[in-house]
């Protein structure tokens, strides 16, 4: 009876509402000025909205037990209405902007952005391995720069993770030249090659891994494409078939006479 | 006969021509040195286009009655020519810059033109579902860094929407990391986390967005070929029809013996 | 004769060669140290490449003769040619710079490099309309800026043509927000309504055309593909002859009896 | 013997681990802390996977013998630990850098970075051609640019050198307005015109590069799907010599009566 309950359309479209309800007031609750005048009702609906939240992944535990925890959608929902949970103190501050993550239970929710989140996730498998040669470059290219750059220009490439943090930046391709290659070519006149590389490497990299993934949703429908193919062969091969039954009638015929 | 009239060649390359003067008449009206000598003449001209266009909308509003209101290029013109008759007070100033928005109705008019932004329009549904699941990430991102940064840097993130442009500048990749993300760093040393995730997450769903573009285009196009595919299904089945009456002689051949 | 000796395999890589050549002392002849010890070399060098081309060019004028300024590889040739003839005076300074333009020789003389321009110019007409609505929305966008902007930010806005400067530089993002759009916000605190609409219209555009490039040239590749399939059809349709002819001699047969 | 060494399973998990291990030192290696108090040991772990990587290469050569230096893998592994094993002094300190390019044994060493890595570098020769053009439209603006803006703005375009470093910053659209453009158009008010058409041609260029890289992969698909289309071929041409057979069979029994 409670399995009917929460797996009915009408609870789904409950909690639905309450999730958008629970986005309004946590916008809401970003204005200094809503807070000051509305603070204790928007403070009220969080909690009863929360409690609720709590209650239905209770219900859902009791209702799938082991299984709730293999379903990593159901996992999504216990962590974030979890981080909800924890009270949030001076030290763990951060709980509280986490628990803007329980939007997100949207899409966990509505079967259509299900999908979609599992094809985002489904096309991460295909760029894996281009992914970690990207990642391999970026490493030596960030070992290579603090090793260079270390102690002229300790705000950019400091440390290995600045160097890191920096060489993000020059991949976005934002300021790298203007911001960071010429103040450092100025002191070391070589940079650019450094820099030129780096840019054109990681960018040809990332265009091949584009590429990837435009050819891997094409061969996707090229699988559904030959199947029709092979439809077509079928036809081809029961012709054969007829062929040799119409040869064995005449060889018959030829027989009789 | 009216209808004949404004659905004439003519008429319509009339309306093509005034839709291109008013569009030289606008942009010479941007400039104040041409607007003080010749500004009379320019207003005149502009007067006698949008009482021309007042009539030719209140034409085809005659002719196709209540279907003028339902066909969304009809409206569309309706309404640019509408802004245009409404005066211009200092108040609702804005009405003057809408009024170059009339230029557009060169889209509605030429039909080449109608097809492609017809074609423009007609990607937007395949890419609705995913665009909600970028507004939704945006939305979330946009309530955390305001819960994050409101405090320190009111001046990008002090207000929900202000929010919401920063990480949209964010999202076009400018200057983000000199111009947005370093100074936060200084005083939130983990804001990077924030600024990478949201970097690597939006452009992440951009690029699948894009992709999902191009295979629809593709499918498109698939669809005409296994149109074809089919032809040489049906030659194929004909085939068999052929061999099946084959069959039949050969029987009633052996059966006459 | 004189065909043969402008249309031998030694002759064009003797033109080859001194375009090359002519490209290594346009290079250095950008140096002012290299100028003031080998200036008059340099100078000599360009005088007889030059009129080694002007003797080239004259040639192929007597041998094809009016054909010649039908050929658009030609006509490019005669004026990038014609170009380093006519003296640069102060009043014409910008001949001299136009003269490196010689060096897209390169591009009409070798087959390849000819084929790959081919396929560049080939690609325009397809994007042409799309263009064209793209340069109308620009064109809107551009007066509606002007007349927003011209009196606050007359240094970015202040005539049509600098808001298209302007308006071009946004298109590629650059500086959109913190150099552009945020000052302006200053003062007119809805701009980004404009700017936030204008980027995404834009992008949606060119995002559009270049998936429209794509899917023209997949098409192209398709065309040859459904080539080989009416070759698969062709054989169908010589089985179903095949048949028929079958069909006779049994009826034939049938008949005999 | 030794050739089952190297080319053991187990041999080659221990290279793999060595330049895990290699690459951690090397990143902690960055950091002044640790080096100052872990350095020696830091020195030592280096130096020992130094030296069982030349024995290895040693190995290797005495294995594979001249075929060693045939295989531009091994040869890779060849010079990055070559350059390991060069004493650095100050002259040379750029080899100290250069040592982290031995991390990137890992992509010759796994078989999939290598088939990775074999299919970036298989995409080069592809657009060979197309980056030719491209390199010769930015020598040639180079040239331009440098006899246009030497004296006025040499420090972006005072040699040929520092134009192409500028020209390809303004191909990445970073600061080529606010930044490059704009400064210039104040003493060139016509400047816009070059860095417009500048940015317009490489931005088409690289765009039909990128195209002809996604139709080369979907060619690539294509292959293999002709491949099942001429089974198909083959099956209709095996069922036009069962239909001749059957006709032999006709006229035989035709003959015999």
């Amino acid at each position: 009876m409670i399995k009917n309950l929460i797996e009915s359309k009408k609870f789904q479209n409950f909690i639905v509402f309450l999730i958008i309800l629970n986005g309004i007031t946590l916008g809401l609750g970003t204005s200094t000025k809503i807070v000051s005048s509305y603070g204790t009702i928007l403070e009220l609906i969080d909690r009863v909205i929360i409690s609720i939240f709590t209650i239905e992944i209770i219900l859902r535990i009791y209702v799938h037990k082991a299984k709730f925890f293999k379903d990593s959608w159901s996992l999504f929902d216990f962590f974030v209405v979890a981080i909800s949970l924890i009270p949030a103190n001076d030290g763990l501050s951060i709980l509280r902007v986490l628990r803007v993550l329980r939007l997100f239970r949207l899409l966990t929710i509505i079967p259509q952005m299900r999908t979609i989140i599992g094809a985002l996730i489904g096309v991460i498998p295909g760029i894996a391995s281009v992914s970690m040669v990207l990642l391999l470059f970026f490493y030596v290219f960030a070992i290579m720069a603090t090793n260079l750059f270390a102690n002229t220009f300790p705000q950019w490439f400091g440390t290995l993770g600045e160097s890191m943090y920096t060489l993000f930046q020059v991949m976005t391709l934002e300021s790298w030249s203007m911001g960071i290659a010429r103040p450092i070519m100025e002191q070391h006149p070589y940079a650019w090659i450094f820099f030129v590389i780096y840019i054109l490497v990681v960018t040809f990299i990332m265009v091949n891994l584009f590429i990837g993934l435009i050819v891997d949703a094409i061969f996707t429908i090229k699988g559904t494409q030959n199947e029709e193919k092979s439809e077509e062969l079928k036809e081809i091969q029961s012709l054969k078939l007829q062929l040799e039954e119409l040869k064995q009638l005449i060889i018959k015929q030829n027989g009789k006479e």
